[in-house]
């Protein structure tokens, strides 16, 4: 008589949702540390917001009505709504803004990819300097960093792209094609890229030795001079310096001009970052037209999206730092001892059930509790505790004051 | 051009956000302090699940068809959710559980209330003892403490209103009915329930004067004495002394026998949160059966949420201890600076665009930063930086390691 739910979707307990509950807490301390400001968006947005807004990836679109036949749409991401609320309101600009969130995909639920997932999201809108786009990557840096994850921020530039292109003798009415092209490299592979240039009327080798050039700036313009591509790559320059100049800790970026993603919305570089084992764990870059193009309102924009659900997979068996104490109940009322511990900060929970210790003690170490905590008649005697580590098993006698100081 | 929101959504920025993030960290605070385990459950359900749970507000579950006729429905409470997942899982008995996220009502939107809206909830699944009720109260009565809130709990108990009924002779099979009418009070008064009481032929006088009764647990004995009502009250008085052995704060608890709410599935006693400005901001109550009717699993529950939307607008104007510094460069580069705060753990930002310090000045109000920074050659020089309290105006000339020490 299980009730199910719906497909593609998850339910979070245990270990899973301790980690799912550190790694977003990670991900909002860092965001705060670099200034970025809270937003809010709703669930659901009318479809027509999210229409023609992310390429081929728009049959994905969560789409519905409600009661009274309004066509809504359970949000796509997070970047689309933030959109329409700085196109919709004043900002002082630069404005730097922060959410974390469900979005939705109605995709083919598979390892990894769900129809719900939890997205954090980063954005600078009004600012159209490179110092932005360094920002963001800074930041999402550090958040991967305290996590102990040491991912591959991989990043290309629509513009260079096109100067390419253009050095290429590609004409421009085909560079769209070209970049949606490139941009399947991963699913079909160079024959794959080749056989639909070719169905453009493009043949040009060069291209094809081109996009597989990836590495740090210098390896990129080696390889382009090879090529005889001399084209101005300031624009890579700048980022990586900029970038630099005010990351907190080590941050791994790889040029890579098979980067295309995303296309409908964006404009200037464009990253994707990988989890090191071959995983897409987020993405982003610069939409200085998405916001005119929904409100008219000329604001750029840039913007940065990690898919924090998927890195779940990454920490399996990390369970963080949320220490939790279970008072056990010898044969003593516990009470005053639970408000002690609480009240000094301690994440503290008793047996509501009195139980032998044995099963107690089992019962805490499934429940995900780091510690127990034994309190008969004799402990409340001589004020000395027994408190047991449950995972190394070791065991200390101590008053009170003593087990708080061990968790501050 | 601008567009629009669905109805009955909001977006949560400045002031706002700043808030609801605060109340949503207290509250968690609070949930792990208790021992509370996180859980996530879809955004979605089969709307097989929601049915009949929610009595006459059923009408308002927000149902939707996905692209394949699937009848789905945005979650209306935590709670069933929650049922559905420990119905399916084995956890170990006692099982706590806590959830905040949003919720949805296909309601008519109205001054306080959404479409969407943000709960926070807490259950004990698998304890059928009054320590658990204690607990639940104990907790969130904490979080309302730590956002100093004073709100009223409010707690009546189906098995006592059922004493009191066969006192009065209503007959058994009226039982629901009269719980349904009497849960109107506020909506219809007196007067409206005299007229549905009527209607199912029932007319005691002793009823209406009953359900009037509100107070502490000296004043509920003596009132109903006063009617000839002699029941058993051992459910009151020892909840509340448990929720006296186990709370960290000052808990405001009335008795009201006009209580009623959400009959569909609850069981034991029911709560209702008063803001103690006439604004019910959550409620709660024991429900020993859903579990058992969802899923076959025997299984005990109860439970209490709490809308921390609605709270946001008792807590206007409150900013909360969020501090933010907004370092200006007047004509040096600030990037070290800005790593060395961040660094220490204080939340960070820089202006990107150069402009003058006063507009400068200007954005950093407007968005909220506590503090800014300025930063010339001069200050590089002589290590003395300028931080204005953007708030007070108070300006200090302070190096940095005072700096960093001021927001320890």
């Amino acid at each position: 008589m299980a009730i199910k739910r719906p497909k593609g979707t998850n339910d979070y307990f245990g270990i899973e949702s301790i980690i799912l509950d550190r790694v977003m807490n990670e991900f909002k301390k860092s965001f705060k540390l670099f200034g970025f400001e809270y937003i809010k968006t709703p669930t659901f947005e009318f479809s027509s917001l999210l229409k023609n807004k992310y390429g081929d990836d728009s049959k994905l679109i969560y789409e519905f009505e409600d009661k009274k036949k309004r066509k809504l749409a359970l949000r796509y991401d997070l970047t689309v709504p933030l959109a329409r609320v700085v196109g919709n309101n004043n900002f002082t600009q630069p404005a730097k803004f922060y959410n974390i969130g469900s979005v939705f995909r109605y995709d083919r639920p598979q390892k990894g990819r769900k129809r719900e997932f939890i997205q954090a999201d980063i954005d600078i809108i009004g600012d159209s300097s490179l110092g932005s786009d360094a920002e963001l990557i800074s930041c999402m840096s550090n958040a991967f960093f305290r996590l102990n994850l040491n991912p591959v921020f991989r990043v290309n530039n629509r513009s260079i792209m096109e100067k390419i292109f253009s050095k290429l003798k590609i004409p421009k009415s085909k560079y769209v094609q070209v970049l949606r092209t490139i941009d399947k490299l991963d699913k079909i592979g160079i024959t794959g890229i080749k056989k639909e240039l070719k169905a453009f009327n493009i043949s040009d080798k060069n291209l094809i030795e081109i996009i597989k050039i990836k590495g740090n700036f210098s390896e990129i313009k080696d390889k382009l001079d090879k090529y005889n591509i001399n084209i101005d790559l300031v624009e890579f320059e700048e980022l990586l310096q900029k970038i630099n100049s005010i990351k907190l800790n080590e941050t791994n970026i790889i040029f890579d001009l098979s980067l295309a993603r995303g296309l409908s919305y964006y404009t200037g570089n464009v990253w994707e970052i990988d989890s090191g084992k071959g995983m897409s764990i987020g993405g982003g870059g610069r939409y200085d037209n998405l916001i005119k193009d929904l409100t008219g309102k000329n604001l750029t924009g840039v913007g940065i999206s990690v898919g924090i659900t998927r890195l779940i997979e990454l920490m399996k068996f990390n369970k963080g730092d949320q220490k939790k104490v279970y008072v056990i109940s010898i044969d003593s009322d516990v009470s005053d001892i639970v408000k002690y511990l609480r009240r000094n900060g301690i994440n503290t929970s008793y047996n509501l059930k009195k139980k032998n210790i044995k099963s107690s003690i089992n019962y805490a170490y499934k429940n995900n509790y780091d510690f127990v905590m034994l309190v008969g008649s004799e402990e409340i005697k001589t004020k000395l505790f027994t408190l047991k580590n449950i995972n190394s098993g070791v065991t200390e006698k101590l008053k009170l004051d003593k087990i708080i100081s061990k968790f501050k």
